[in-house]
């Protein structure tokens, strides 16, 4: 067989999982399938279409060397120009930004591949999601966003297989952000007693766990814009009942914020404050233990009654949503009308730029 | 962009698995990828390239109708002969034959992909597992077999990821026979006393979830076959350190089987004699209990120590091979340089006609 022209890649955004990706990325073995043409940070780009980075390179020294600033259409145009029936192209989006996440449609159209981590196109305004679907189908490039929920964890893969292949889907639910199973892990064992919510909170920002301002994760925005992914993502099943979701926002979310700290500006004065509430989230925690229960952040895609929810739930302490979880591990059951009545179960690390890149590094091997 | 032309399909079982998969396939949503073009059952076979089966098609009357008796040296030619730049063929094995399994590299030389179940060739003999490598490459064909391992589970493709993105894997471990998963958590639940071993056998095979002859479950074989297929996948893994298996036969086994019983021709006779063997198998479950342990029959792939190894194992009842395994599921955990210190788990039925007909038919989609 002949052997296929490597695919051309593109890198917008170098920051933790960006670097890591180029790490791997670079690493794979000779001949790579792969040319790694364009670098993108927030202040400098570099376009070497025929001149790609070779493994070892040091592509940090030559994006920081680079005149260029930023350009998003002219590197749209750069690679449109590339594109031809025996060239695939594809870019990688390792950014959080929703205004690289607004060019994917326009990108898809033209035939050039999306390949990303960031959540805002798919969990964000059904227009735009409905627009890069759609370019995708138009122009047969590819958008696969596996690390959008629990990084490297085969979690969109599977889902996709079960709908594809006919499979009813009745309930996904899950831990699905790292901090807060790292967070309720710590606070909610099912013994009596224990840490105090803020002083786990506390412990897990200065472990880097959370964002700088916690409320961040509190919030439960993450895990919303996760559902809202897997709600898209289930809807074409047979037999599905899921509300179309004009955004995240449609997610039924209770927020762990308490509603005195709404609003309050810096992460320090957020965790300073956050223990009046203690008492509070002790009593929910000793209320838990009373029933010999755990207190669990979930999320739940009921593709059944048709709702999309995240909140604090309570599992009984031998559930695996309390006996199985450790570290900020992600868990996920697909209760399907083929795993019934046991769920089929995914579980590991939803977070970290190894496990990301990987995560996204695993889709662009699915272009070749 | 265009559409692609269907992929023909030819379907070799029609079995539990292979029923299950025809009705998946003419299932999926039209227009569908595939058109089903022949079906070849131990007594019949079938070809109609031209008038392939639509959904709803009563195939079972087709095939019992049919004169022609299987010639699988005339199938491939007949496939062979389909098979054009344009034109993707696919032979889908659900047998578990040897001989069927050892037609694989010629199909793959003819640029014809297999998508099988069917645990044989790469498991067996590493000359026809290396051929079949070979004549996948050198003609683009696809070789795909997610379903011998775990059923529907993604255990195969995850395995690939974590090699193909670079991930080092330092072990694979897990319960991977149904069967013994049932047995087990029977048998040995960490709480005192029990079910006797050759009474939990007997149920077992009442309700079908052994073979007919018990022993062929007991013996470990089946779980060997699947450890060999994991160690050859991940053999190519980065820093693996795994001995090139001659076959299944390679991989430490150690049988259930009493020495007494080695050789009782019949299952009936093998479960009226267990009961002999009660004793020895209660005294290892008292051991156990006294430890804090449970007994499960695990799979281990060690790729630091080079080790592929099959028995019977004690862990605390805080494992999740003790807490989290129900029914007759299967679980495996990937234990690897990314996922570390805890590993990438993947949980859930590990056999069934519907979930191993959903992981072949998964595989026959990524053809498209």
């Amino acid at each position: 067989m002949a052997v296929p022209t490597p695919v051309c890649v593109a890198v917008i955004g170098v920051g933790l999982v960006g670097s890591e990706f180029i790490a791997q990325l670079l690493g794979l073995p000779q001949p790579s399938p792969f040319r790694l043409v364009s670098l993108t940070s927030s202040s400098r780009t570099l376009f070497r279409a025929s001149d790609p980075f070779a493994p070892g390179a040091d592509w940090k020294a030559a994006l920081a060397a680079s005149q260029d600033t930023p350009d998003l259409s002219k590197l749209t145009e750069q690679l449109a120009g590339l594109v031809s029936p025996q060239q695939k192209v594809a870019i990688v989006d390792n950014t959080s930004s929703e205004d690289v996440a607004a060019r994917y449609p326009v990108w898809l159209q033209k035939g050039i591949s999306v390949i990303t981590p960031n959540k805002k196109a798919f969990s964000g305004d059904v227009a735009l999601y409905d627009a890069l679907i759609g370019g995708a189908a138009a122009s047969g490039a590819k958008c696969l966003h596996e690390a959008t929920v629990g990084a490297g964890l085969p979690v969109i893969a599977t889902l996709k297989d079960l709908v594809a292949t006919g499979d009813k889907i009745l309930k996904i639910e899950g831990v699905f952000s790292g901090t807060m199973s790292y967070i309720f892990t710590e606070f909610s064992t099912g013994a009596a007693g224990g840490p105090a919510f803020s002083a786990v909170v506390k412990e897990a920002r200065e472990k880097g766990y959370t964002e700088p301002h916690p409320a961040d994760d509190l919030n439960g925005a993450d895990v919303a814009r996760k559902l809202a992914i897997l709600a898209r993502v289930a809807a074409p099943a047979r037999g599905a009942v899921l509300p179309k979701l004009n955004s995240y926002a449609d997610v039924a979310t209770r927020s762990l914020i308490p509603a005195a700290l709404e609003g309050v500006k810096t992460g320090d004065e957020f965790v300073a404050r956050l223990p009046e509430f203690d008492e509070e989230f002790g009593k929910m925690r000793e209320e838990a233990n009373a029933a010999g229960d755990v207190l669990r952040f979930v999320g739940v895609v009921d593709a059944v009654k048709g709702e999309v929810k995240a909140g604090l739930e309570r599992y009984a302490s031998t559930h695996p949503f309390a006996t199985a979880l450790g570290g900020s591990d992600n868990i996920i059951m697909f209760h399907t009308e083929r795993y019934s009545p046991r769920p089929l179960i995914v579980q590991g690390a939803g977070a970290g730029a190894a496990v990301t890149a990987m995560g996204v590094l695993a889709d662009l091997l699915r272009l070749v």
